[in-house]
């Protein structure tokens, strides 16, 4: 199968609905039976697209108030696939008329016009809308668990927005207390206070700035990877840029491999108490496509908000001249805060996949039955 | 990817929605741009699975009134995924308690307990129901826009239902006029007052009977298919065999095929009115997996409703003993006039999806834009 | 991916090659690691495809000896890709002209020629051919290993041919010593001989006669199969439609299911010996797609070969005017005896496919390592 | 399917053979039937890999003379799949013996030990080879063919080699002339010499260097990319992490994106002769996943070759002891120049199958047959 709404090969996430449209939801193929899964696990997760600081964000508010729609019985999944989806209610499509046939300069209006003749609906972005990544985060939420039954954890965190960038790596209690206490989603709260103003400062001027979100996987098995094409860092790297806005990834040193020396790059082995473990963890836990063991580490560059208030140069489509436009509408000066969810789903989803392709997850989880039924009818 | 409730690789239905859960729906994506799709298409299309005479269907009554969620905008199709569901109302799941861990003879409540370890959702037969087709119908309805728009026509009807055949094929014509006139979905309505009441006496005995039904495929292009697996009998066969109760498939001549000889069997050609025509059509249109230009001509074996009122011979399985049961509930005598649109949607969305694989349908539809606009603001 | 080429979606076999090419060869992806393999094992299986007595059959003799390319390592499969081949040596392409432009009926060369705008290959059938099925029974060689290992076994044989029929079931022992024994791959020796001369008796009117082939899967677990499409019956009918000829698939008692009440079709359940037993095997081993723990039996019609030293008419399609055809080159008179290998072969490959997404085999087989080794340098 | 040796969903191309194995080649699927392909075009592009230089490379000396096995027929694709591969002759496996059981860092020994549990063929890294690329660019040359009929092109070179780097992006000109002058693929022949300098200096020290290659591919109309998990920065970035030693990608100013404000990174656009243009690029010309019009422009940080002559830390494995390795065998200093046409031919199989993927390239090239014919006899 090959809809291009879909990703994964045994836990598949389908992505629909658009912006503006009615919904935006997902159907998660695949997912093991048996797993606990009630609405708040979900709603949990994507609570964490909304933002502490309204100064920071976008205007738009929707309540997302997820709906279970598939996929589950008496408190766990069944096998069966699950569709969840959020309404979107908050939408106000007026502001668009006035700039209809004039490209927004770093959005996809242009190549989305040509390549779909103009039947796209293109209402707030429509399914190009960073609103999509609500499905992310509802699929993701449901991969977490299922990780978090296998002892692994996925975390993100920004480390650099608007210029402003962490010194140093984090520690991991960092990351797990003080990640959402931020507004900006930067474990370093002292740094994060300087990249709101940054964000703030580029909002004031009717500008945005973008930024760097680092990813770590935890506990993750040695030797999850599909090699030869759907290794773990590609597939990783797949899901990564399907997020709006990402235009660079990278692991472990990532760029700075390429200006390493052999001996500095490689991570030596040695034993420590009865184990095999690498000194240092340059490849970012990924060895020819292969998990090595240590910490998987990603990390993604997130450019600046498109849509910004200052007046930009563009094109008049129907007369075919200059004009400018100025973004009105509803955005976030900086897209960092609301991407550290997504690309933590991101994984988790990848992740999930390929435990189940590796064979290192069951397909169906816990040994006794619990809804043990055989009920009287099938009904036409 | 390999979601296994999802069909076709270019034109991707997935099915979600279980018998008693909250809905079934599907998601359509790679369906071309363009498409004028309204919810009272779809509509028109699932109310064929709804009975004229109520006595020969089941008691459940569901409204089915469809929701159209995604994929379109201003009346076309975008580009994006559709999801289309309708909500389950008239649920009724006390009657299920009497005989759980007896499973039904006929049905897949041993194996699915046994795959799914009990966690599967078996209240109405869960995600095994009849009830599901609901979804290949909805999908099919939109097959349908397409190929109507590419000059094509996919029609089904009942040549057989509990013994009462019909003696010669029926005209196009009667197809066309009668078979939805009937209530077991057979254009020779002589025969369908037969079919009819050897449902009924099923019913009253609290027995069920099976049929055939038959499925004609017009104006297909020859050349459609896509060896060497993918070939255009074997997808038909594979959505096919997906309906519930379908026991067999056969293509033209089918299993007769193996008595004739080769001088019998090969569809000769000849010149007429300066085309290609072959003088008969026992490939039933299939060649080699490619279509041949006749009519696509295929016939299912749908077996007797597996749930019957008479008392049957099964196990306790919580006891580990021999017992009985009876089913009650509400169920079809006969599911042959339901099976009728689902397979006639089964067939029209293998050829749209196999016309865009052969690249003889466009991915977007109409020259000029319709919607064209290029809105002001993307929401995040 | 959606090679048309490829089926299976764990262990996904990809076939490659022409009758008249340089060869015929698949890629198997997926196959567990650690499985012993050696050519010989694929050998034995493709030359079940060699007929006995040489009357019944084509005249070309191709020697057919398996090249192991890839996917081994000292003697165990390695988790690589597989790659195996058979070199075409006996090729003669030369009579081919004097009948090019008059497509053969009951071959796929016209949809074909208008497929491919005559780019396709089609010396002897070209992709077509029923050559190609020796790709099918090298895959298979490897999947039936896999499924020795795990207590299954695939059995297929031919109860039809010509009109000559077996009168009743054969005895799984007669299965196992005598189809091979026979040249016509029918268990029942007595009426093998009569197919045989009904096959004669055609070949010598310039005819040819076609027939059926049941196969048996014996000691699958329940519970394989993987709803809604991909199901283990519809994933079966497929790979079964995938064989050159085949017209029909029906399991259990397929299209006669259709005569019957639910009370007689329904396979009841008792308790034997402390296990759940089925009554009868109606539903030939698949309940809502998913196998029922009984053997699953299916059943394909094979059409009349349809290359015959008859003449048949046909048009010439430079001329455009009617002509007739007489095809000469060597074939075979039924191609019955070739396709019982070649089904038995199809169903492992699915099988494999299936249990390996069920998770109930394992992706690498043996717990120690047998060639551990880590070896000095990578060359590039 | 899912094979993970298969990329690509309708120019799929599916590689096989390891290091040391028989052979390295690949399965294309899905090529338009009608290409003009011999043995020379493949050939030609697979010679890009060797260098012009010995010392800057493996002493391995494989003449690689490309087999053409299927999927042609009088010098045309068929449309049926093109089997390609090269012979391993210049196979030394001695040198490996020595140590076994010790992990080489930064290879994928030590997780590919854990995930195949010892099968997996490590004879010169087995399949984890840079000799797998061969495979890439035999199919890259077929789909560079098709880009070439298209009108679009796509080249690649090196902009920095243990961190000597180009100062200013190089003139379209110099790149197709001088690239694959230079022994390092580096189009600027003054830094091209430093760059040799550099590795021969880490070579001389028993180590080795990394380098950045950057890409371009001109021409590509807008609206290339299946949104939205298959768009085209996404599906590009999934070959090239599959390219061994690759772990960062970025599109356009990539990283630097993170560090833009929104109106300094936009892409605005103004009217030039009649036409829509960017005033920039830094998007590297994709936008929401789509192609913009603008050059595409990727690139790819590779890691220092890990194959070291210098002693490094390990770990015995049967011992389970500290220890030492050195890397013997042969093996470059530096695989930023092979990976040039790696990364060229990864980015064309990508375009090609999102052009087919987008209705934008005929599935059938030339409008009349060359190759008519309809032969006489299909041979089983």
């Amino acid at each position: 199968m090959l809809g291009s709404n879909s990703i994964g090969k045994e836990f598949v996430v389908t992505c629909f609905g658009e912006s503006h449209g009615r919904c935006v939801g997902a159907v998660i193929d695949g997912c093991p039976a048996g797993l606990p899964l009630a609405v708040d696990d979900i709603q949990k997760e994507l609570d964490k697209r909304l933002p502490k600081k309204e100064e920071i964000v976008s205007a738009r508010r929707e309540e997302d108030a997820v709906e279970l729609l598939s996929g589950t019985y008496e408190g766990f999944t069944t096998g069966a696939p699950i569709c969840v989806l959020v309404w979107n209610k908050e939408v106000i499509s007026d502001d668009y008329d006035a700039i209809r046939h004039t490209p927004r300069p770093g959005h996809a209006d242009y190549p989305a016009r040509i390549k779909y003749l103009g039947f796209n609906d293109n209402r707030g972005g429509g399914r190009f809308s960073g609103r999509l990544t609500a499905a992310f985060v509802m699929a993701g939420a449901v991969a977490k668990k299922l990780l978090q039954l296998a002892g692994m954890e996925v975390l993100a965190y920004a480390t650099e927005i608007g210029c402003v960038k962490m010194r140093a790596a984090p520690s991991l209690e960092d990351v797990k207390e003080k990640t959402y206490e931020s507004s900006v989603r930067c474990p370093d709260l002292a740094v994060a206070q300087k990249m709101e103003e940054a964000i703030l400062k580029a909002k004031s001027e009717g500008d945005s700035v973008g930024g760097i979100v680092e990813c770590v996987a935890l506990n993750v098995l040695p030797g999850v990877g599909e090699p030869l094409f759907d290794s773990l860092d590609a597939e990783l790297a797949k899901i990564l840029f399907s997020v709006p806005a990402v235009k660079g990834v990278e692991f472990g040193v990532g760029f700075e491999a390429a200006r390493l020396k052999g001996s500095q790059n490689n991570d030596s082995y040695t034993m420590r108490d009865g184990e095999v473990e690498a000194i240092t963890n340059n490849a970012g836990g990924v060895l020819g496509g292969l998990s090595s063991g240590l910490p998987i580490v990603v990390r993604v560059a997130v450019k600046p908000t498109p849509s910004i208030a200052k007046e930009q140069k563009t094109v008049d489509l129907l007369e075919m001249k200059d004009t400018t436009v100025q973004v009105k509408g509803r955005h976030d000066a900086c897209i960092v805060p609301k991407a550290v969810p997504v690309v933590e789903s991101s994984v988790a989803i990848i992740l999930v996949d390929q435990l189940l392709r590796a064979g290192l997850m069951p397909k169906v989880l816990g040994v006794e039955a619990v809804g043990e039924s055989s009920d009287a009818t099938e009904e036409n």
